[in-house]
């Protein structure tokens, strides 16, 4: 046999071999993606709570929905406007205040992260919860908490929310069914 | 070297090469079996706050311990058990409520999840802590805190819980020891 | 082509294929590395609350740089003494203590971790929050929030903190400053 056919055939061997020796983990990647799906959970709330619209936005996919309850919020632009509105707000707020605190402070939190990952699509659910100090004192609270439902896609290589629907158990008709949301 | 032989070689060689070449990483899989196990963990918590019965007992090994603190519970049945009590008192509590109020929710959260995977075993601590809001505001309130120490054991693939003892610092006898439970 | 040549070509192929094949993912390890690091975060929470200046100097590099808010402390032995010094007023405290209720617990907690990974290097952000019982009636309460700016780097396959800067809502000159830590 020359030289060329061996190498040939060597390497329909390798690859045949190292698809079936690799583990499904390192193939189908669950720990690779859900770490990814982490961070971009976890930036979510970074942007969210400093108000970036740009960086809240940009874990959306270009015609992703945000929906917090109050209607479906639709494509980066839009969601970018409203974080937008949230920071104009909060500064307004802040410019009116004559108390001579620092700002206050809020804190959107995730746990529970579950997670399933098919391919290049994913279903999450999480658990959030926010704590704020916007009283006299700053003092921490623990102000309220509720849910995620979430899609999420990934296009070229990185992880970004398709859809997220957010449960708030402060808001009689945002608040969670009685069934288990995740499985 | 006809073929044949060329091609058992190549396979040789590739199947030598192929677990050379893959990092440590990608052949004992922390990152997987921390992933899967995060996805366990998180899992059971919607389970339990959300009273589902058969989600909550499939993370536990056929044979699983969950220990709260009032004594071991024994296999699947048992703890299917346990939590089919909890929610049928819940909902006698609901139908007993006249208050006009949407049903109170309960979250217990996860968090500081350390874990030591050897194998199909592996040793978790973690920390827990729950909000509620039952109460005539249904204002969200934090309510408990304590610690996990668990055992898991991987099964065609799939970690479960082998035991989960619960240790609860609203509880005299339920308390953390003083001496560092991690590592 | 004499069998040891086919062998050596097989090899090459296998070699070249292999690295063509695994996916990124398992070449970067971004899944194992957070993986890590996520066990290190948690690790350091257990060693804090508990007391164990052993395994809390331990998370950092041996001259690593732990800054709390008051100034920087450098190095694990300087850390370690920080943590005895803890230990040694809990244990005063307790001592002195009259009511017959056990010791107080307190449980530093972190979420929404934030890791941008390259090679042996990584930067973190991620958000603390503090609840503890040091009341008498042993209730839990959120008391403090805040986060942090990490630095981290892998020493022997082992990941370290090389410098942790601790951001606390509760002080003035501690808090975030208002543009977005992450990214």
């Amino acid at each position: 046999m020359p030289k060329a056919t061996c190498f040939v055939w060597s390497g329909i061997a390798a690859l045949l071999l190292t698809f079936a020796v690799l583990p499904a983990s390192a193939q189908t990647g669950y720990g690779e993606d859900r770490a990814r799906i982490e961070d971009l959970q976890a930036r979510y709330m970074f942007a969210l709570d400093f108000r970036d619209p740009e960086a809240y936005a940009s874990t959306f996919t270009p015609d992703g929905v945000l929906d917090y309850g109050a209607g479906e919020i639709r494509g980066r632009e839009a969601i970018k406007s409203f974080i937008n509105e949230s920071r104009k707000n909060a500064e307004a707020q802040a410019a009116k205040d004559v108390s001579g605190l620092r700002p206050a402070a809020g804190r959107h939190n995730i746990s529970n992260i579950v997670l399933r990952i098919e391919g290049d699509k994913a279903v999450g659910r999480a658990y959030w919860f926010h704590m704020g100090n916007n009283n006299p004192k700053r003092t921490a609270t623990l102000d309220s908490f509720g849910h995620y439902e979430d899609e999420m896609v990934k296009v070229n290589g990185q992880w970004l929310f398709s859809k997220r629907k957010i449960y708030n158990e402060q808001v009689d008709k945002w608040a969670a069914r009685s069934s288990n949301p995740a499985w």
